[in-house]
């Protein structure tokens, strides 16, 4: 039932050729897509506050240029996660408004002006080097859905007066995502020296025992403080959206 | 090197009895406990958000009566988490200004008024009656730490409609606990419908290959809907302190 | 909005006192519980197939006592799986309309005449006297929702020739559950040897590095035979269950 | 002892040249091939329901030209599942007849039209369009053995509405194939809205904490709605012959 | 078919009351077990060289009694593994003739003298104190099914020239025994000394990151000397019977 | 300390230049290794029944064809194990005399007459044509340690009367080898159907939850038949050398 | 051969009773246990610095009893560790001059005065108050082997400053055991604010994904601070010793 | 606050423009980094006793070019592990005097004299040559940070009489780094003939159950011997790092 045979009914009614009753009865059979949730779709941004975005890993350049090019004619901003150097090629090629960057592997078309709609900064720390696209594609994703973005890099838990000189500025940031692999320690340690809520986000960087991530994994839901909350290995899109819906004003 | 030794340096310095330089030895040896984190202590409240929690698993009666003894000497609020029937009749004996609840086995000593420092409510979601225990800990925790709390009990995944009837609590929450056994798919439906920020707890509930709480903790972390946070099995506590400061009003 | 407002409405629109824009923009804020699902809750054994079963496993005696109760006054049958001989021994003393089965520690409340609603048998093989607590959890399941059930026990892989004198029964079933724990081979060799449906159930029967059923559950998975499905460890319920669904006529 | 065999000793026995005690003799002799298993042999697609499948992994272009070849010469209808592309154009090479879906990397020579021998229908609902291939499997190997196949693709349970709108689908078809990878939560969500008995296969798809299927396995495997049971990681065939299995009509 | 059975189809073709083609098909109609199975049973002895063995673990005294004294009617002797003190104070009130063994939990119903059956000894080395109840479950077994036995204690890896000093036993055996927990390191060091073939038993022997076995199980399986095979963790009562088939003259 | 040493030290006794309780001093000095352990090096293949063996895995083909040829040098028989088909042909072109399985990917250099040191056979049963190459490494390497090889391949579970067909030459053999990978159930069937000693080697082969063998090894481990003992995944070398170990006549 | 053999052999060497030749063959026959290792047993806390510790988990009271007094008789000092409570009442009514240590349920007979054979200390740092069994079980083991103690207790990670404040005794000891539970992170923080080698000990204290401290081991294997190694979980008992061993002056 | 602005109080309170309670307040602002942590970052090596070293696990050569070469222009000497040989030649062109080691795959810049600041010497017990790559990063690694360093290879557990071998070497050395892949077996034998430290490397060397070096960590964690600590999978640097500091002479 379109809206345009809900509009017939009640014209029916409204010209009494449909008892009330009957109307009823039509009603009650309404499928819940037409009704209910054919609105859902258009306010799906505003619903759960994500555009959709490409998870890039698997695709072919194909795929990946075909999807991309369908959601940027929309007119908005898309953005695509894991896009390798020869699929970036490929659609940078297709879509020249599109931007790679080679760091954290994101595909950016930003067709609209970012805003910021947060109530202060995401703060993206990060343990290692290796760690970095990671949390760069963290710092994008939170860039892209409104927040200001501050990047505190290198400050391992093996230096941890690095950790420490950073204090005022943990505590000045809204939120905090802190990127580590191997032993995933430094989350607890952030922590511990301010007051602010923090992601945290294991990677796969370690080798032997490290099972791929696993064991930082671990060590952040085992995080001594509280106060962290944990997303998947790798996952530095999940945190970085996640850090900018901590971060945003309500309507 | 305590303020007073600090003080005495520096009437020898304004007494001309210590040249400048010999004054920046001496303080260049300062132990950096003496300075800089004797104050750390007093503030550590404001810096963590925090007061010190009491983990009641695995310590006796007891250990319990003390430690919570010596925590409300100071005036403030005490929270123990985890604390059986049997530990804790022997402590509201002891402290007869303690109340504890049956259903999460939390420990509480209200001494202070709560406070709402919340920018709006945190809304603990409850997919079985099994995960109540867990919920209520989220609840009384994030509570405690200042947040006004609402509650959707028993609304698991294969009763899809009852979450989607909560719709609009849901999106009218400022942080949203979801607790959840077996597979864990409930945060993923309650992020679907919905643009707050949601933290995910899985819960110890299943049998067989549930793995005691892995099931859900993977089925959380591997959640498709993105804006999910993840704290370790059956923590209540972490989620509810979690929530608790993602929605607290800055100063 | 109940269905007295949409009435009502209707109304309004029959008496011309709301344009038909009017009503659909009303319409349009309909809460989908309101319409769409009030419904289904009372459809929802029609829907699912599977009105309210009780896990005892973890509740409390009066916890048991309680739901069971609630569920029997609506009239209908009860089944409660995992109910311990003290949690029995209670609900029974409650409610002198339950039975008790010690095997299989499920509990009933048979207040309708059992029908029989299928296309043919379900029959629930097992391979050891140890796996007959699991395998009979699922043939009174079965039962309970419309199937007839036979039982064929005791017929380990070691045992080979015991499976293959019963190639006639396996082939006359609608469907077959097989319940096996050590290492869950029982399902691949009764496949072989039929053109049924097989549901295998692994339980945690064995020692060692069956670790919990894991052993037989990833035999099972791995089953070199095709046209097998598993359920949970131990989970005699779900495979009794999904066995009715299969052996049910449609309307 | 061939059938030749058996006759000449019947004849003897008629004959009176052999008497009814040395008969008995020989025959408790017969090696158990010959008499009762030679027969099964030609029986077996009537037994066991399934022709000779290949499975392509990891066989090279050549040893799978050779086993579909032989195969194919019986007359009959072939399937062989995960044929890469490079052997995929060998076997097309030697063998005209036989056809490869690039999706769903599956090769058949349909040597046979395919007969409807369904109750019903068989509904394949995929998750993500990652998932595609593997619910592509699946379809064709039901498609293959007898049933009629409908696809519902894309229904993920972060959209949960698209799930939803297609309730009437899910009630009308006979048995459901529910493809999900990551957290595997899509089985369900699905069971939780019709009466129809699913079979979940869980994905690879997925990174990080996903272990390669893992997490979605172990979802399913938890399911809180009964009515679901579960094949390999990946098995597509397996999930699409169990399907076509339980709508086949009984003869 | 019985025999009977058959005799009687014998005799009607012998009195030409049946054709050789009707014969032939009642023949073929016989029921596997009716004929080459039932012979089977009374053979399953010398078949697979076990009888009856009761695994004592989780049965009741009462079904212990039951299922004991049910085979011991039938004149042999009779095994019981990991029977408790509790059970085994009610199998001897019932049974007289039976004995339990403290250490290995063994009971033993011996209503028939021993033979020694083997070509030569089962030697059963054991690690620590703690692995001896498993070490004497292996011993008991081996006895029990034909083979003299010898032992060597308390040999562990620490002390490598205990197990030196046993060089000449250990070549002198047929087969050696080698049970160990904790990491499962003397197989290895035994086969490296001897030319004789290796049944390893991880015992469950071990804390923290022994898993319950586990680490001694992995280290067996990867042991690097060859012609060590393993059986799964606190199995005594498999290797013992492997060793004694290996050591068992042939007819 | 040399055997001329030890000459030299005694004739000083003799010759009285050197007291017996100096000698004495003298000779508990002796490093272990140049009196006892001198001679277990040149008895190593009695005392072990093994020469040095090559595992080529990982292994360049240079150090190969060095490892081999200096092991051919003296003389006797070569076996390498998981050689690739590129090092095969540098080590064949290096060394005439060796000859590859191209299934198998064994090389062997015969450089003496195989001899026949066995009671009896090996039976190396293979569950599927993917298990091949795992079996012929098994039976190649008990041929070359000295027994007899039977084969008996493509005997799954899946068609359960091939392998009863064979059951006479299962109690033929002395010692049988079960190759078999997926769920790993082959073992356990051979095993009830005969009275010899079954070695079990699960293999790699299958996808999804088998883990790279791991549900094939758990089941072998589980097994329900007695008298099965297991090696490591893909092991047969391991697996074909503790055969030949069993079989073997002793001196 | 025991000493007097070989004295007895020389002295017909002296007497020319014997050749040279004759008399070598007799010693290449020499058991090596009677000569090389005879005296190793009476050398073995020289050579492996351990005296014989007694591991009290699993055995009884009547066990513990038996076996420390025949330690202890023969004059030395007795460590056993993990004695429970009731065992330890049994033990020290038996041997009044041994004593009982609560805390680390560690049981020690003293007879001899304990040396300090170090070069200097050891220092155990323990993070949390659950941690300390298994912190004074290291400490006490140090102790006995000989090294002087020091303790620096509850200094989690999540209170940063506490560690730093301790700076100057890190430095100061020569070896340093950190232990510490749930997420492990302790050492890492450790390491990298001194130079001294650490022994880390993951506990097992933690719920939920902690899984009995194997999160706090692999955060230990894979801390991102080089200087650490590991024992096993809970094993206070292995760090002690090998921190006094590192500790131990050279002779 | 930099020196200078320390040194400005301070002469601000000498020529009392500041009173000692202001100068108090001023300085209990401080920020740490300022005061106590400038001066750690120059004392960084003395401190932990370890310059930066680079990780080449997963970096392109330009970007270890880039590194290497910064901290080489320090005049120090540097060490990077792990370099492909891809990478190392791309090194080697940009600076000549680095070297790179094949077989550890070591790059080390050499700029000033190795020094020996060791008590004793560290040796590298190998099991295998497949081994001797990680072995080989522990003797280097060791070298560069001040320790002689001797090495045995090749003394597997299967060949114990190799190990008994070199009794007095094990004896001689400060500290005992072993490396072994497989079981993992070789540290308990080692640590059971001599009383010296023993460092532990499991390597991934294995393959099947072997689990990447799963196995190998398992049994060194568990080792029966006390005086063992274990470093994660293949990591030499760790090892021979720890090995270092354990014989470093103290100033």
């Amino acid at each position: 039932m379109k809206v345009d045979d809900l509009k017939a009914l009640l014209a029916r009614v409204q010209a009494a050729e449909l008892t009330i009753e009957a109307a009823l009865a039509e009603l009650a059979e309404l499928p819940v897509r037409d009704l209910g949730f054919a609105r859902l779709d258009t306010h799906r941004e505003l619903r759960t506050g994500a555009p959709e975005v490409v998870f890039g890993g698997g695709k072919t350049p194909e795929q990946l240029v075909a999807i991309v090019a369908a959601l940027a004619e929309r007119g908005g901003n898309v953005l695509a996660t894991r896009v390798s150097e020869e699929a970036a090629a490929v659609v940078l090629a297709a879509l020249p408004a599109a931007k790679w960057d080679k760091l954290s592997r994101v595909l950016l078309v930003e067709q609209q002006p970012l805003v910021d709609n947060g109530r202060g900064t995401v703060l993206v720390v990060c343990a290692g080097t290796s760690d970095l696209p990671v949390a760069e594609e963290a710092a994008l994703t939170a860039q892209l859905f409104g927040s200001r973005v501050e990047r505190i890099h290198d400050v391992g838990v093996a230096g941890i007066h690095r950790v420490l000189a950073e204090r005022a500025r943990l505590e000045a940031a809204e939120v905090i995502v802190v990127v580590a692999g191997m032993e995933g320690a430094l989350p607890s340690v952030v922590k511990g020296l301010c007051s602010r809520p923090v992601i945290a986000v294991p990677t796969s960087v370690g080798y032997g025992a490290s099972f791929g991530g696993l064991a930082a994994l671990l060590g952040m839901l085992n995080a001594c403080a509280a106060g962290i909350t944990v997303v998947n290995i790798d996952n530095g899109y999940g945190a970085g959206f996640a850090a900018a819906l901590m971060n945003r004003r309500r309507a």
